[in-house]
């Protein structure tokens, strides 16, 4: 039977930013991170205030699409945002989910699991945030991070990571396949452009609380965590649920790119509201 | 990669009731609901006193195991019973799983799903019920409930069957996979039995409670329900996770199979007490 698939993107700006089947045939498109530049700007008109307003009208057609897909209540929508730290995810469901109303979005941070989750398998708990019908779920971070770190810290081998790889990729078939969207976002940002956002965040008083000198030691492996993203992605795009490389060193850029995938996304599911089952000609509100 | 395989099980009676690959070269075993009779009994003695015997020390046994497992804390232990109405699931649980603690055993029954978990895929209430490290969880009813009765009402087609089937493969390998051993016990009575259990019910007022006339609906497509069995079983029937046909018009040969089963699934294990971090001779207890 043939597996499910990720609506086709008519945006052309989107091709090579894919990590996806290339064409149908079980082909990868030869995506590597290290040849995707943080700093572009594909989405770009070149003016930054241009690009502001233009993310600020995505938010409010996203607002409306909302309205209609939780109307709609045929599907789920499930957006996982990974990246490394000061990649923006934060600031990307800020900027581009913000307008939609809080009944039918959420967002789902995952931190490092704690010991009631340890004793189950690693998908349990992602399992439980999932979107309902109608509903839009963004994982600030997800269940990626069960192969990442793991991965990096030298915590489990070569053969446990591709046994988790196929759970992952199981895992979102089956939610493809019972109604759920999934649209996989990579915040791509370079070395330099963390420093800059690090020290950022110890400059000023009120971005302490970002702040966590652990962070320096995932910087400190940051060619690991490349190589690990690199492997993960290849391994876990498939034609139901592809991932995006966001390049994210610009903000406008990232949401105007987050924005337009969304969008777009959200507009090839021919969204209807359900046909009513009385006649509203015929009821009389006394 | 090799698939996680079942224990292998010592014990020759078991051949014959297992849907499993025969041979490990990926053929399933021909085994055929229709061709196993439900009243046999490949585990009995031919003393029904006997047998009863057996099966309370087995049920004494399993206690001495489930508190070994529970301290080793590396496995979890998913038993799943099916069967049609009447074919003795809660009598099973009472029988066979009684003298454990309720500390680290029990029992979750799946009902029809109510409207939260309609609005999810159907493994998402599944997937918050599995056993955590060291815990024994019975689903008394399961997910297959989830082709079964929808593939016999005719709600879904032979595809969405197949997709399925493969959601039930994937999840019960991702569990395995995690360290759950998935023990999976169809209750396999006959038409005839099934109606004396009937009439026992609507001629005991202490049993009233136990009836459903809705019942009936399912006993009038008992055919159906055998293919969907048989369809199910074959399909479901994976080297992590086999099926184990249980003849079940004997009460008493049920339990002794299904506990001489768990019995000696737990076995192969091979459970170990944890290794103290401390020396409990040098400790000196004022």
């Amino acid at each position: 039977m043939a597996p499910p698939r990720f609506p086709a993107l008519k945006d052309t700006r989107f091709d090579g930013w894919h990590f996806r089947e290339a064409d149908g045939r079980g082909k990868l498109a030869p995506v590597h991170l290290d040849r995707l530049p943080p700093s572009d700007k594909p989405f770009g008109n070149g003016a930054k205030n241009g690009d502001k307003e233009r993310v600020e009208q995505l938010a409010q057609e996203l607002d409306l699409l909302q309205e209609h897909f939780y109307a709609d209540g045929r599907y789920k929508l499930l957006v996982v945002l990974q990246g490394m730290d000061t990649s923006g995810k934060d600031g990307t469901v800020r900027s581009v989910f913000s307008r939609m109303s809080p009944l039918g979005v959420h967002t789902v941070p995952f931190k490092a699991p704690n010991s009631t989750e340890l004793a189950y398998d690693y998908l349990w708990r992602v399992h439980q945030r999932v979107p309902r019908a109608g509903e839009i779920v963004i994982f600030n971070r997800s269940h990626y991070e069960d192969v990442l770190v793991p991965v990096v810290e030298g915590w489990i081998d070569n053969d446990e990571a591709q046994r988790r790889y196929r759970h992952l990729c199981d895992f979102e078939r089956m939610l493809t396949e019972t109604g759920t969207v999934i649209v996989k976002c990579m915040l791509h940002i370079s070395k330099d452009e963390q420093k800059e956002r690090l020290q950022a965040r110890l400059d000023d008083v009120e971005k302490h609380w970002k702040f966590d000198p652990r962070d320096l030691q995932a910087r400190a492996r940051w060619d690991a965590y490349q190589q690990a993203y690199q492997a993960a992605l290849a391994a876990t795009a498939t034609p139901w649920a592809p991932w995006t490389v966001i390049p994210a060193d610009s903000k406008t850029h990232r949401n105007l790119m987050v924005a337009t995938l969304i969008r777009d996304v959200l507009q090839s599911l021919d969204l209807r509201y359900p046909l009513p089952d009385f006649d509203p000609k015929s009821i009389r509100i006394e």
